[in-house]
Formats: structure tokens, C-alpha cells, sequence
């Protein structure tokens, strides 16, 4: 693991989601620039200290000198933003598989070239679009996929959250806020994608224009904290999208509806284990996780029945263990190299749009 | 009354809300250009057969004649789009006071001559922008007129509802589709246009931009079926705007949320008697119609106990109460000529956007 | 109408109920025993000075004498409980149909000697049991009829409410809790009735024995202002049913959950146009009040098309087109003589079995 | 771990609790009387094959004699529920702490058994009441005992599943269903023993006596499948508890609601981060899990920033914490053998009134 020492959020919670299945185990790590914070989580984890490292390139030549049966198997990357791109090159270069936080690097020529450095390494590499792991979410592109609702039309996405309503003084909000470590984008690249992240999924089709209006409500702030877009995606299929972290009162409030020619679907994060799916002329269902009608690759990612609600550790787990899964099948993972290049080029497409009087503008990875 | 025949919808919504309250009579009509519907609707109400008129001209010339104890004191109108403005300026020119489905006119160039003309009668013009008739809809506007949410940032409203996600082949549909008899826009016209009044009133601001996208998604219909905006109001407040009549099993979704710097706001026409009130740094309240706590004229408007739902019916019952308040006190109405005015406005600059490649559009009245 | 004059509470929700759908006009009262109120009341609602009557024996005596075109065609009752049973024999008696209040009358003796009087009188004689006008109340009761869920098991009914966690100083208060005007039974008399109303109405079984426990928890109060109790029925449906006026922050909590051998049902007063309907082996279903999959009676009771909410002034405007439409064409009503009879046996059976420490005890009418 | 082999439910569970937090490793098991499926357990879970025991008798012995910086420091039991007493006496007999699944014992009787073997052993003793696990169970015990909601008056509690609705023919129905293996109680054993212990827990009041109606709904099944009961509590509290595994639909429905003289609180666990504070004079308040205003304690016991659900896992992963904290720290165990002693006598007096016509019973430890 790279970043994730004391003081950090994501880390702990990509801990939480690596353990819980039991199939992973954190065997080292770089988790801070500042050794002693290093070598001080490294402790707490019952990590072997001789494999806290205090930089990740040490790491990386550290465990690549290890025999095969000891070495580290994959680098979870969970440092801010400006960091994932050296340090997942680092990896790969050095013969590891990575899974990155997203976004996967600063900007989308970082996305490009990473995207020629894993195709030449023939390693796997993962982005951790966490709301995928949700099993919900997965019955919603089975339904879709099958027909279930009809070609689609029409989709509404959000992301909206009330943390930074305000000027806030912490380790999270201070290197969101800045460009140099965060990228061109605020809100829309630290949330937004995840929305856009979803739809792509959700509806297999992918999004090809926005007209897009960023803004900064917060004074001296240099990066947008809210947004909210138009866009246009293949086969005709149009809709909006709202990300916000000056929502006061929300809290991680994702969600996205989907109507097609006979139906619709909605389903949103914060209450994540039901699936409304509507239909032209009978009552609308109330779809839920983990019960015996949902196809085997829904019910596969509920580890309890129904009514024992799973949430975020849950949907973070299933998505180490499909990461897991790919590495052992050379399988692809939902949220790779291509959904990298995606959401990049959906954020540049978004800041070029809102700077030019929310021109429509092409998605172009 | 005129419309409101034999196979109208809306007329008969009208009635029960003009009838509610016990304070309005309805003495005469021209429900449709039908004679033989126009008879039997008035016999089917116990009206006297020589005040069912076989024409909204008639029904002024013979009113206007009758002695003033005895004839008609407004004249509703609930025709398809199109007749409204000729109507309300025939009630005008005859002295009647006028209330009106809305949209008001046909465009936006009409709508700036009947304030003309209702400048000129002296005569009160009311709008059934039935949604503003809602106690927490009351609420919500002077929760943010008090400094409830801080400074208004954000803003979300949406209308959408399914029932013309096919082919439709009823009346209701056959007009709404017409661009001859409902104006410019389909759906925006027909529902967008409720979501921005409700922006405004609950704001208390006025919408000045868009920047829009209406399409058709029923292959052969002439008018948009959906749409969304995004738009920018004054004091700096932005937000989104949808409406669509194809997202399949919706029924009458109206919401809006409103985000300030200290709070947010967030109200659904489908369950009105509640007002979820958000904070930064303690729970969210359940704010509930008819609670004692409310102000005066938020309790005003409910007639039961807290628990007893009130709904669209009570609403209408509001602006009708309301209107027939304004005639005895000269007072204003929620949704007059003003309303009028913007509402046309409103959905002119959509369209003009729309076909604009969604540029940003001034809303001018 | 006898009762209802001014700082009554359901008396002007009965006039709303009885006005909205243009079929009933009020031409005469009894308001209230003070003159003046009554005199008072019968001038705000526009009636013939001469047909505001000092007293019900009045109202009988002088309308029976008018010409068969001019006198009122039914009695409504909206009194405090005790004089429930007199005004309706006297109507009865002098040749008008009733709609009364419930309960119908002080005790199940003299409910007794009432139905004896409705059955020589040959008039008509319904009872408010106002959320039966609810339509998915008729939903409920058909699925069941229909066998949708199978063999009824178990069946949860509550209503609870706040208003009497204190001590409360008002007139609608007063006579609820005294035993002369009320009853033997406060809390579970007051509303309890209309739980078990629901439950027998919905199923369309009979409840035979209760195991209650009813309580005073505001010291000072002379009748019970809570209670549950456990209850069996006919074909071994067993359930439980609590009401409260203590539930502090509920305002009118009325609900039933039945549960039969193959599916589920859960109905909610403060969300009247939602009826979830549950499956052992496929989602849930929200059903909706006004839609097209529903049968023509359900349909028939709502006004407005799908998601505009309906109410309590609709469900009770339900209830007099009912007793109207019984007039007319000599049909039952849904809660006359034999729900009165009924309501009135569970009290006494309640009571009982409380001051009997719980002890099971059979409802006899 | 004595239990949890391949086809087990809860042991898996526990499993995952276990390892969530990355505090707790098993190290050891016997996870069922088939030696096959003891080791293939033992193996999937990367256990050392020599401890994986074919009994918990070896088991206990075994490890006893390991040293003390390897053996196993405490034993889980997660086996069909008349196990439960043996295995934990045998554990703390051979000096082991224990932490079992509920119910503690077979009958009451072990269970006074079990308390003085506890008390000899000095060991510690836990029992995995796993719904107190969530955070804002602890929330509304905190507000009670702080007096938020004044004088506790009423609770409702229940928990309602359906999956026995029918004859059902697996592993788990099969020892629930049988008095053997399950105890004197079906369904109130099962999940009405939650229930009870939920109510004690959140107003820190005991229940004192009972009257109850527990039936069989499915033919041929030997133990109560549904019931329901009156209580009474310390302190003048009443209330109703239903528990039911026949209530078609329902998954995992876990409830309770408390009503005092100025307040009440309303959670349930199936959407468990969210507690509605309700108020006689002013709006209710929507607590949620993870908030800043919530206490320290309640805090501690969640992982991610508020809108990230979690669930039961989580809940299941803080009872192991608390344990574990327990262990190191000599604190007591939120619930232990007192825990244990009522959930017994709750039953014992459950089965005594409804066997003797829901007489009122008291419960006696």
C-alpha cells in the first residue's frame, strides 16, 4: 500500500475492504512521506517493520528483490491524487500488478501514457470505482442489458454532498482544493466521476458530450465545489448530472435513474440495498440485495440474506475481490484501464466546457 | 367557466377546487364548442340552461348584461393552451376579473399584450400555478426569505412524469402535442413551466439564464416530450431544471431542493405535507403541514389536524381561496400577470437555447 | 346537520367532505345548543336563518313538516359521542336517514336498541368510518377477497397519536376524555374503533377475542389514552392492535399490516395513495392510488390522475358519495348499523378484558 | 470457533465480523462433528490443519495444552442452539473466554448453570446480540438515559421475517424447527429474544411480566412460528413485542419504537443509520449514523464518513471489538450472562402464558 499512514481516510477504509473477505493480506507498505508515520502504522497494522517503507520507489525495489512466494502481489495506491500516476508507473515498471484510488492520474495525458505503460507491462490495473461493488448496481446492468426497460433514453446522475459548504481545515479538504495535487477539477473530479463512472456502467453506453456549468461557491477557493452538467451519450441517450459538496445537510448522496422506452430503474447510494424499477402499466418493484430472484452473479457479491443490510466496506470488499478474481483468471475488471481514460477525459471535456460558456463539448480519451 | 366539458380533465379539477371551500358558485359556462356537451355539462352540474353559453363570447355579452347582484364575478379558464389568451382578453374587455390555466398566451409576444390589456381593464388576473397553493410550499419560501438556509446557492427542480413515454391517443394528449394549440414547447411548456414558477416563488428570485436541451423522444411528435436546463438566477444562485413526460412509471414527480450557505430545503409535490429541512451541523427536521409550529399563514392553508394528508384538490382550493381573497381585498396573487409574463418568457428562451446548440439564452420578459 | 358550530373541529371537515363533489347540500342545522353559536354558524355557510334550529328536536320537528322537495333527505351527526344516539333516534324516528359519527352510540345496549330502531324505521343509517373512503383501502380488502395473499394469518393494526402526552385544555380534548360524553373507553373509543374497523373491513373476517391492556398514562385522566391488545378471528387469523394518543410527535398514525399465506400487504393513512404488496418469492409492489392497473371500483374513488395526491377530505367525500349513492339506490353502506354494533362490542370487550387483567374475552354484539 | 462449517450461515458471519477490523484472527476451530467438513473448512480458511479439531472437546484440550503465546484466547460458538451450553462449559472450564451465540443455553435452567460456572471461571462471557452493535442503538440508549424523551411510557418492538412462511427444507429451518435442538421456542427464541433484548437495552428498564399468543401457522411445524405479547416493565412501561418468520415478504424487520412524555425515537435495522427523534412542539429530527453531533462513543462504532452505509457486518464486527475491549481492559461485555438469564426467562415466560392462555407472567431469572 501507497499512502494510507495516520491522519489518512481512504487508506483505513481500502484496509477494512481488503480484509474483510479474508483472501488479502497487507504485507507492506509506504504509507508516509514522513517516516515516523510510516513506520508507525506499519506497527499498528503487525506489519514486519523491515517492509515499511519510506518511499514507494524503495518499495518497489525492495519487494521485487523478494523471493516470488514472499513478495508482494499488487500495490494498492491511496495517496492524493497527484501521486497515483508516479507511483502506479513505478509499480508497473517493476513487475506489480496496481489497484489505484481513482482518479488514475492528474490529467488525461498522465491517463494516455499509463495506459501504454500497462499495456506493455501485461500487468493488471485496477480503479477503485467503489460504488460498482454495490450488488444492486450490477442487477441494474444485468436489467438494462437484457432489455429490460427498454432502449434508453433518458438518465439523471448526482453526487451530491455539504461537507464543503464552508471553508474547511483538514488534511481531506486541503489537497482536494488544490489543482497542483487534486488536477483541473475540484468536486467534478473527485465526485462527479463516480456518477459518470456509474452511468457508463449502468447503461453500457457511453457518454460523448457535456455542456457543462462548474462553479466555485466558496470565496478564495481555487477548485470547483459544485457542478452540474448536460450531456449526451451514444444511441440518442440524454441526461444530466449534478455533483456538489456545498449541499448543506447531504452527505455522500449518489444516485442515478435510468428510464428507458417500457421502464426505469433509480437507485441511490445512501440506501443502497433496494432497486426501484418502474414499469409503463403495473406497480413499480421494490428490488432488493441478496434475494433469491436476483441472478447468481448479484446474489454472489451479498454475503448475508436479505434484510441484513450491507453498505460501503461491503461494496469496497467486492471490489477487491474482483480485482482479486481477475488476477487469478486474467480476467478483466470493471473499472480498469478504460474507465481511467473515461472519467480523465470526461473531467477535461467538463473543464473545457465550463470555460467556454458551457459549450457542448466531445469526450475524447 | 370556459371549457371544462365532457371529456376535459382539468375542468372538473377546477370545480372540486372552486367548490371546496363553500365560497365560490359557479353560475355559467361555456365548457366547449360542442352545444350538446356544452348543455349537458351545465345540466350535470345544476346550472340554469340559459347560462350554459355555446360561446365564451356569448357568455361575456349576456353576463356582462345581467344585473350585478347576479352575474358572474370571474371567469375561469380551462381551455387547451391556445384559447386562452383570446378568452381572457374577451373577459377583460368585458370587466370581468379573469383566472386562467396557465401557460397564460400562446407565446411570449401575447402574454406582454394581455398585461396590456389587464393594466388597462383594472380588472385582477390570476394564474393556476396549482402548486404554489401547498402550506409548505408557503413554508419553504419564508424558511429562505427568514435567513433560514443562508445566501441560496443551489437550486434543483425537476417535473417529470411517463405518461406520454408511447403514443398517446386521448384528448389530453392530442392538444399538449399540437404546437398550434399549446405553444412553443410540449413538456416544458406544459410542466416545465410549473418547476420554474416554483424556483422563483420559493426563491424569491428570478431565473435569468438557460442553457437547455429539449428533444423529442416519441418518434413523430412535434413538440419536446423532455428536457433539461441548466440555469443561473440572480444574487449568483445556479441549478438544474427537468422536466419530462417519458420517464416511464413517474406519475407527477414534481421536487425541488434548494441549498444555502447554512442549509437546504428539500420538497416533493407526490408527498407535500412534508419539508425536509437540512443543516450543517445537526439532524435534518421533518417539517410537517398543519404542525403548530408553522406560522400563521402556513396553517392557514391546511384544514385538518397534522396526519390528516391534504393534497392537490386542497392546493387548487388555496389559489382559488387566495383569489377570491384578492378580489375582496385588492391584494395581489401569487400568480398573476407577473407569473404570466415570466412563465412565457421562460419557456421562450428554452426553446431558443435548444435550438441554439443549448447557448446560455436570457430569460426576457 | 346537528352539531359542528363554531370551535367544533369535524363538523367543518364534514361540510368539506360533503361539498366537494357537488351532489350534497347542506340546507339546515343544529350547530350548537348556545343560539347564538348556532345562529352564527348558519350565517357564515349561507343557510335560511329560519332552518338554524335551537335544538335537534327542533330540526326534526320543523323539517318534517316542509314540503317532501324542500327538507333535508338525511341527518348528519358530528356531536360529542353521547349525544350521538338520541339525535339518531329522533331522526330516524321522525322519517330521515342518518350518517353519524362514530361511535354510533354511548354503549353497546344502546347501540342495540339502535339497530332495532334503523330496522323498523326502514331509513338508512351509515356511520364515518372515514378511512374506509380511502381507495386502496378497497384495493387491500379486494386482493384479499381475491385470494392475493392467500389464507390471512397475522394482521398488525395500529393507530397512534400524540396530541394527549400532556395535559390539554381544549374542547376537543374535554369531552374525549369524560366518561359521560365518551364513553367507557377514551383512547381505544376514540380511535381504536376505527383500527378495528379497518382490520374487519380489509379482511373481511370477524375479530372475536381480545387480550387488552389499556392504560391512563396522564395522571388525572379518567379514561385510557392508550391501550394495545392481542386479537384472534374467525379462521384463526391472529394479530395484535395498539392505539395511543401518548405516541408524542405522531400526529395520525393509523396503519394495517396483513399477512396471509402467500404474500403480504401494508397500508399506511399518512401515505394513503401507496399500498406495498409483498411476495414470497419475487419484489414487493408499490401500488398506486388513481392508477390505470386498478379495478374500476378502486379507480372510481379517485379523482385526479395518478400523483396528485388525495386526501382525507377525498377519503371522507368518499364516504358521503357512498351514503348518497346508498339513498339513491337502496344499496348497503359500507359502516352502518352492523360496523356500529360492532365498534361497540369491541369496546366493551376491550374494557373488559383490561379491567379483567388481560383475560381473553369474546366480542358479542 | 466450535461450528460454522460449509453449509452453516452465522459462522461465516462471524467470520467476517472477526476479521473486519483486523483485530481478532482464528486460529483454530471445530467447525463441525463431520471430519471432512471440519478440515475442508479448516483448509479454505488457511488454518493450520492440525487445529482444526474434530470435536470441541479435543479442541479444548488441545489448545490448553499450547502455550499460552499460542494458543487460542477466546472460543466463539456459532452451533445449532442446544450446543451452546456444553461447548461454552467445556471452554470455560479449560480457561477459556467465551463468545457465543444466542440463545446462551438450551432452557433457563442451563442458563443458571452456565452464570455459575462464569462466575468459578473467572472468564469473560459475551453473547452476539448483534443489533446493539449499531451505532444508533447506542445513540438512543444515550438520549433515554439522558432523559431526551422524558419518561419512558410505550415501546413497540418487533421483528418480522417471512422466510418460514411456507415448509421450508434446508439446514437452517431444520434445527429452528425442532424443540431438541432450538429449545422451548421457535420464532421467539430465534429473533424474539433480539427483539426483548433490544427493548431492555435501549431504555435501561427490565421487562418484568408478559402476556402472550404464540402460534404455529405451518402445518406440522413443532414450534412456534409467530407471536406476539404484551409487557410490562420497570417503571410503569408497556408495550407489545411481535416476532414472526411467517410474514411473507419480510426480510430481516427489526424495530422498536419508545415513546416517553416529551419524545420518542423510532430505528429500524434495516435501515440502521438513521434514528427519528420525534418532539411534541417542534419538528422530528432525522439522526444519522457518523455525524459530528453524535456522542464519542457512538462515533467510535462507525468506520466511514457519514452517507456510507454500513451494516450488519459492522454491527456484528463492534460486538467483537466490544469483546476484545472486554478482554484487555476487564470490562464488562454489553451483553453477557445478565443478558443471557433474561433472554431465557424471556422465553420460559413466553411459552408459560401463552400455554396458559396469555395469562400475565412474570419473568423470573
Amino acid at each position: 500500500m501507497v499512502g494510507g499512514g495516520s491522519g489518512a481516510f481512504i487508506g483505513e477504509i481500502h484496509r477494512l475492504a481488503a480484509r474483510l473477505d479474508g483472501q488479502i493480506d497487507l504485507v507492506c507498505g509506504a504509507f508516509s512521506r514522513d517516516p515516523d508515520n510510516c513506520r508507525k502504522t506499519g506497527q499498528e497494522l503487525g506489519l514486519d517493520p523491515a517492509r515499511c517503507y519510506n518511499s514507494y520507489a524503495d518499495m518497489m525495489d525492495a519487494e521485487a528483490g523478494l523471493p516470488a512466494e514472499t513478495r508482494m502481489n499488487f500495490v494498492v495506491i491511496v495517496t492524493p491524487n497527484h501521486v497515483h500516476f508516479p507511483v502506479a508507473k513505478a509499480a508497473l515498471e517493476a513487475g506489480f500488478h496496481v489497484l489505484s484510488d481513482k482518479p488514475a492520474t492528474l490529467n488525461l495525458q498522465e491517463a494516455r501514457e499509463l495506459a501504454d505503460i500497462v499495456l506493455k507491462s501485461g500487468r493488471a490495473y485496477g480503479l477503485t470505482h467503489t460504488y460498482l461493488g454495490y450488488p444492486l448496481v450490477t442487477v441494474a446492468r444485468e436489467i438494462i442489458a437484457n432489455g429490460g426497460i427498454g432502449k434508453v433514453r433518458k438518465v439523471f446522475a448526482e453526487y451530491i454532498q455539504g461537507w464543503l459548504a464552508g471553508e474547511v481545515d483538514n488534511k481531506q479538504a486541503d489537497w482536494r482544493t488544490d489543482p497542483a495535487r487534486s488536477g483541473a477539477s475540484g468536486c467534478m473530479g473527485d465526485i462527479g466521476t463516480h456518477a459518470h463512472n456509474l452511468v457508463e456502467y449502468v447503461t453500457d453506453r457511453k457518454m460523448t458530450h457535456v455542456a457543462a456549468d462548474l462553479t466555485v461557491f466558496v470565496e478564495g477557493r481555487r477548485l470547483d465545489d459544485d457542478g452540474s452538467t448536460l450531456f449526451r451519450m451514444e444511441d440518442g441517450i440524454k441526461g444530466t448530472l449534478s455533483a456538489s459538496q456545498v449541499c448543506v445537510g447531504r452527505e455522500n448522496s449518489l444516485s442515478i435513474r435510468v428510464y428507458g422506452e417500457t421502464g426505469g430503474l433509480e437507485w441511490h447510494q445512501e440506501e443502497p440495498n433496494t432497486l426501484i424499477r418502474t414499469y409503463a402499466d403495473r406497480p413499480a418493484e421494490i428490488i432488493r440485495a441478496g434475494q433469491g430472484y436476483l441472478s447468481e452473479p448479484a446474489k454472489s457479491q451479498f454475503r448475508t440474506p436479505p434484510g441484513h443490510p450491507e453498505g460501503y466496506i461491503e461494496a469496497f470488499a467486492n471490489i477487491y475481490l474482483e480485482f482479486a478474481d481477475a488476477l487469478r483468471t486474467e480476467g478483466g475488471v470493471k473499472a480498469g484501464m478504460n474507465a481511467a481514460l473515461r472519467g480523465m477525459a470526461f473531467v477535461e471535456a467538463l473543464v473545457e466546457s465550463s470555460e467556454n460558456n458551457s459549450v457542448w463539448t466531445e469526450i475524447r480519451i
